[in-house]
């Protein structure tokens, strides 16, 4: 399956300024496809994450910087469309 | 979702010493996160399709050419591996 | 190096309504991740290529699907940014 | 270009026990395919880094887990071969 287990995933949550979650799956190559979908949105939308992966995991921040790193519009909707890969 | 209709898509049939079959995603980044998860594939079996793809449709034909151009275990497994992608 | 032998790579051709061009690499490491610029390109100037693969080689025609399939300026946009990636 | 100038990048260092070096691009596109390479590299080494990216920047961690975190071949192997892709 694309995602292993949907209750490991926390939901996004606010914090210092950012929108945050952790994405974990079954292994590398299931986590790097994922982050490819993630890039394409990032592109298309033009709003850009900051993100790290170890493996199967994936933590995906979201911020705005042209606002003063502050969370917006963009950042919702970013992860309204990260969510969406999920299904 | 990862894979739009699963009843859509046609399974493996041999043609002219191909295994042969056609993958159809809702749009173009579903189709190439597809083909980013059988490129890992491709390279961890050291054993590459011939495939195309256009907009949301990706053809996959797999034949191993060091055994004059047939049908082997190698494919076969390929095959399955892809498989086990769409869960 | 990204791209192994420009001189091996012929230059974009008009046939049949297509504009077609084929670029080979060092492996197939290095055509997928050429891939991937192109699929970038493709998403964000949503025109998409009719491409092909098999290990170091990829194939690229484009053609204007709602013209009648004729050659237009979205694919000689589209061509001209891929000829961009290589430099 | 695929590495817009390499006279902006750093080279390894190490640091707590790992191996660092950060990758500077022209623009996101550039920087995911290079991520794109890292991967199947990660993959096919089966030796996965700890990696994160912002826009252009990518930077990578590497050390080796299973010998308690620290810096062993497998690292300065991996690090060898994403230099590398960049020629």
């Amino acid at each position: 399956m694309y995602i292993s287990d949907l209750t490991q995933n926390q939901m996004w949550k606010e914090e210092n300024n950012r929108l945050k979650r952790t994405f974990k799956f079954n292994d590398f190559q299931e986590a790097f496809a994922f982050m490819t979908r993630v890039a394409f949105l990032a592109e298309t939308q033009q709003h850009h994450p900051n993100w790290s992966n170890v493996y199967n995991t994936v933590e995906i921040e979201l911020t705005t910087h042209d606002e003063g790193n502050t969370i917006t519009e963009k950042d919702r909707k970013l992860a309204k469309a990260i969510d969406a890969i999920l299904g």
